[in-house]
């Protein structure tokens, strides 16, 4: 029942038409979802700033550009990941401000207007992990946090990482990509007060098991403040650094 | 919101008081339980026939006096899986009429005229297999399905499995209990149309692994029919197979 | 021992030939095949209404032909469940009423003259998820049991799965297809009373580890009624809804 | 080298005592720590509201003794984790204002004058989670943050959770602990727009595998803002949760 | 049908009081059971030297008494495993004959008259591996096979085994029992031309997995002639080891 | 220290230009392998029937062509194994009396004169099992056991298993092919009193994990006589199978 | 901070412009990495001997142009490991003096005047292993230990082993690479008193899991002085062995 | 054959007794083990300050007394670890110069005269490690190289690892001790040139899984010069940083 209709009842009640008993009756057998979800819908719309988001894997081209396009009409900001730039260039046509993020795999419309807000870093240790720090660049940017990057910095080159102690300590939130034994995050958390969200990734060979060991060591880190996400989830990562950030920029 | 506030509002239109714009406002802003659950939990009556379940592992028997209690009140029956003979009798106390099943380890209290209807089959090979098969049975039992019994049949003596050719083709639903390499639910789906439920059981050793290896085998099943519930879950099997059972004998 | 040699036996003591005694010799020693499984096939027989099922995966095209062809005339129906749209091509020619579903990869003649029974519901969550939901569909389909399908619901948006509360209340079944976290046959178990089948899909990546993640999570399931089948195996969920079905549709 | 040796060094140079080049040779030679970890000891200081913290098992009463003693002379505020309540009492010969939850097994000393912010929520399915579920709420509490608490909910009764949507929807962000299936964090998640810290637990039997089937099932969330820590890691949550909450209330 | 119901059929149809056809009509609806399985029963007597084995682990001492005394009296050989001593004595009462080995944990009683037929070995490394060995030995002598011994010989120290090559090349079969990483039974079957059956041992710790590493050593075994039972399956083992032996001892 | 030189050394001690004790020093200090192997290589001849095995990947064909021909030379009988047909073509320039198996993918030259005993069986169910099979076959052959087949039979058909029961109950040793769950070892291992070997294979899907199911499920087979070799390794249960016929088959 | 800066600073206290309070502030804080990390990679010049090593897999022919003509000049000696031919082909033209061993798929320039020391030697059991061992033959080589080998070794013939003792006995440190099973580590360790460095490789099928099976073997070996490294990891191998070898080697 | 009967018949051949011939033709027969071996033996002499090893789990203590008796008459040194104190106690009567370490939980007898040579270097994270990091200090202790020990140190607290950076840098060889996420390894690996002996501890809880966590981690080690022994086992890696520095130390 959406609201017109919710409304043409009640006038009718004040009109006299309908008595409130009848009325009562009517609202109680109504389906669920058309008097409770006007409620969630509304509280959704409070998440502004964060764009909608498709995955693209499993989906044809034309899927996609249906989807894409619906979303994109309804919402500021839109996220395609794991997009091929071929199947990127075909959805072009459509979104022509449609932008792309070759490393990230991402295509993107930043919502016009949004501000930006410093305070994520986004840390990755080799070249390797790069697309999937990138995916989280390219998803905190767009939620409005776009972050600082430090790359090729690792624990086994402890000097590199501590050139950069400045700026770890002052964000806000630090995504930290590793792959091989995933021991940056405990090291990095060691150093800062921020939050870090650690990303496993799938970088590696043998014992590594597709990113089994860097997750593991992740989640049993002996550092304070570390959470994680799935392997490879740099969206994940990016789209929580953004929404802690967004905490932080906040008026309040 | 319940009811009588709802019909309160909708009288204050009736009488003019408010009108239908204010009344449309006041109906968006209401906490969405208030309206919307109503129906949701209008729905869970019809599920006339399930008991009211707790499992025991974790709970103190004050905190199990408390819930038996107040469950019992509202629900004509009762079930607690996983319950100590010990604790069964301090809860006696409190609900005389709870009956104690003592391999199964449950308590519970049958709602007074339920009717029972036959078709489930529960199955099992070893004496070690016993308390979850028996699990079963009670969980069936007091959902108004009491199962027949075969036990003591095994992949490795098939005679003693075809002399109940009989039985096992004229159930509604057969639970298959079975550790070890848990072969048995494939050869009994086999032989019959009905559906089979196969509970893999945590009896073995070794590459049994706790029940993986029956579960395993229970997922990959040649034969069609079978689905399967958690280890040790007589519980569940039992559950399932009432309310598939449920289906064979309503009027409708 | 086929009936005519059993019938020869017979008469030969009729005619006074062969002594009572002598033809309780040479039964007790007869090939068991002979005499026993005469029954095991009549009771084979009382599955009318499944088809013939032929997986494909592993199979030449020219073992699919002779296996279909001859399935096909001793059998109503046929489901041929995995086949490449192209192998498809070349079994049309011999079996010219065999008809192909794309999404769901799947071949299938049906009996003509099969009753169709409401009442099997088939759930999925992403779209990367329907080859396993429609190979579902497919099965119930053939085997009389035509289901109503719910897509894109999932447990991130609820209120997209409430807004069908009535339809999931009103099945018998309900085939719940999830993958990544497969949460979704929890809650839908939540919401009603009929037994709900739950396929576990490959879909994801990282720590989904090819389906073991919903797989367990589903195994798991803190609500009633729920039983599992192997990772996307659409087939058995199917085969298993249908049998279900059957069930509630019965004169009995 | 501490700064009075530093200092020493420089006045040496200052009143000519010794060359710029024989001070620059000896501040190259010197230990590394003694210069550069003044910094990051001044560093680790702006992480003001964060209390030590010991984690007990594998360490006798004694060795707690000396390590807490210690702690609490150097810091204003102090936990410790998973400690026996018969440690604790013995415990308090030497830290009189030493507190204990029961529930959490956990003690510790809150600074005084610490401010309290509110914006942290943490809930949990089952009493079984409890214990996980205040290890997260005292940890939360002693660094500045004491949660609200919403407990009792779970996917499996979806009313029971949408009746707290409003507090849901309020909170900075969300610690969800759930063992077994462990869906509800992603639930959670798709009905607010805060960070959601999920924590497995051991609860659970059969395929649950002490905690892996939860962990994986909030690792693969289809719902955005999801991140993990180690099962049964209620501190970790906690202490993540109010460092985001920190963010959330600092003046800046 | 048992013979006399069968004999009386074929009685009638003999006297003419029953036809040929009407006897055929009859014996095709019998129960599966009543005519095919004397025959199973037939050949499975053809198992001699076989001892009726039951598995102690889950029964009580009462279910054992009545099982075991059941299986004496119909069997010449009886094998209890994993049987702990004080059951053992009060089987005793029951069962006078029934011998004991402590080291092995299982009792038994030799069927009087059985023959021995050497030609089986047990390998085992360290004194940890002794029980599940014994096991193996204790099986294998009461199906008529008795062991020979090799013990303490491991692959750290090849000169100890090597100093039994000759024993080892004259085995008929060789049963290997092995922890830790399980190298033993590769080794040996490089040296022998004879079958090894191969038992992984529980023994060892941390990354031994309860098993698991000597196990897929064994089956991923670059030498010829290895087959394998389940991790601590002495018995399994044994029979084995004696039903080969048995095969190269048969006059035939 | 090959055998002339040795009986060199033998010589000038006779002829008294060399002392006892020199020549014991001498031969204390002789290379290991120069005086031990020869005995050693002596009781590998012991493994007449035997054939030179080759694991064909990861081996160019150049390397397949050098190894082959030495090995063909030396030895009467060669088996390659998981060799390509396009492989094949290429060693039978060299190799003219090479054969080939096209499901097993196994080239091979029988020795001239091998004698042939009968007594290996080999059941497989499905087709796709059937390359697994077929290497187990041509293994067995090339050792002098040509196993006799019964393919098509699984548990979910019993009675096309019990067809075969008299050729089961007659083997020496029964080799038992199964993918998916693995069950038919157990079954069989229950009708017949003959060791089996069960093969475990990587056929199915999902939850089958390449064949970790049914090796799991073999493992824990609850019946007596199956042992296990590796996934899809028909090459060793087919050596085993002919190793252990060749006991029952032998004079002694 | 540069010696340069610190020295211009304490010139500037030494003339008395700058006093030694203020010199202390400044230090105090000035950027961590500027005053500790001289020290940090003035001990890394320690590593002499050791190549700069790139691990060529994800990145791309020009990244790695870049990153190894930088290296080069910097270090006398560099290793690309895992590098196909056809990218070193490209490489050669900007690193002339780049040599590339086709069967460990590095790339390397070997330092001038590097001393080369003997004393590690790498087994390897099967042809299919060799990328591996070669891998660890050419980083030992660069980084000055050029090993001996000793290649088709088993612990299936022990022979082909023990003929080889006496080079066993005589090396400082001693590579195993196995697949499969895994036990030759043990055995060889068994043999020496040398440390021996085992490294799994991935050759296999089945339960091999991908290097699983010989990753346990060798962690759990029963024999002394074997430590192991990752799945197919030549390189680390080679790299810990020269290390090793290094000690041996050196004046001190 | 013993040196006494090698003699005799040598002097047989001597004095004529025995033609050349026939010499050779008995030793060609002679058990290999009576040849060989003696120089096996001798090797195995090479090994001196290896101490012989006890694992005293799953031994009783008449076992322990009479093995390491024997033992500690034949070898100078004795080491027997996983010991509990009150097993000491009783083996003290028969040993009385048997040392014993409390945390270590093992025995000892050092031979006397042993040299000691530094150069190995023992780190630890936590109190919960100690046990496994004191296993190795007494096991390279007795072996002639007694560690320098530094505990307390983490890859969460940089500065405390950074202030020993002279300690580590100067070592031949060190022993990393770390359970939870075992990065310690990776950080030192990255700050020295020696190798580092990675030992993972089953300390933890959770995604720990008793140790796999770490030693994972370790495996995947992005840092050059880390290898990995079994989890808690402390020995061996003790043994091997023994083994290792004794090539350092060795006059050569």
């Amino acid at each position: 029942m959406d609201e017109s209709k919710l409304r043409e009842l009640l006038e009718r009640v004040q009109e006299g038409k309908t008595t409130a008993s009848e009325a009562v009756e009517q609202l109680r057998v109504l389906p669920f979802e058309d008097l409770g979800f006007a409620k969630l819908d509304h509280h959704r719309a409070l998440r502004s700033g964060s764009p909608e988001v498709v995955y693209a894997p499993g989906k044809s081209v034309e899927q996609l550009k249906a989807i894409a396009k619906r979303l994109a009409d309804t919402s500021g900001s839109l996220l395609i990941t794991r997009l091929e730039r071929q199947a990127y260039n075909q959805l072009l046509y459509e979104l022509p401000n449609l932008e792309y993020d070759e490393v990230a795999r991402a295509a993107f419309i930043e919502a016009p207007g949004t501000l930006s807000h410093p305070g994520v870093l986004v840390l990755a240790g080799g070249t390797a992990d790069l697309p999937v720090a990138e995916e989280a660049v390219v998803t905190s940017r767009v939620m409005g946090s776009p972050p600082q990057r430090i790359y090729d910095v690792g624990v086994a080159g402890l000097h590199r990482l501590l050139d950069h102690l400045e700026e770890l300590q002052q964000a806000n939130v630090v995504v930290v990509v590793a792959g091989m034994e995933g021991a940056l995050p405990s090291v990095v958390a060691g150093l800062i007060a921020a939050p870090v969200i650690a990303v496993p990734t799938s970088i590696g060979y043998g014992a590594s098991f597709g990113g089994i060991a860097p997750l593991l060591t992740m989640l049993n880190s002996c550092a304070n403040g570390v959470s994680v996400v799935n392997i490879d989830n740099g969206f994940g990562a990016g789209y929580i650094a953004a929404s802690i950030n967004r905490l932080a920029a906040r008026p309040d």
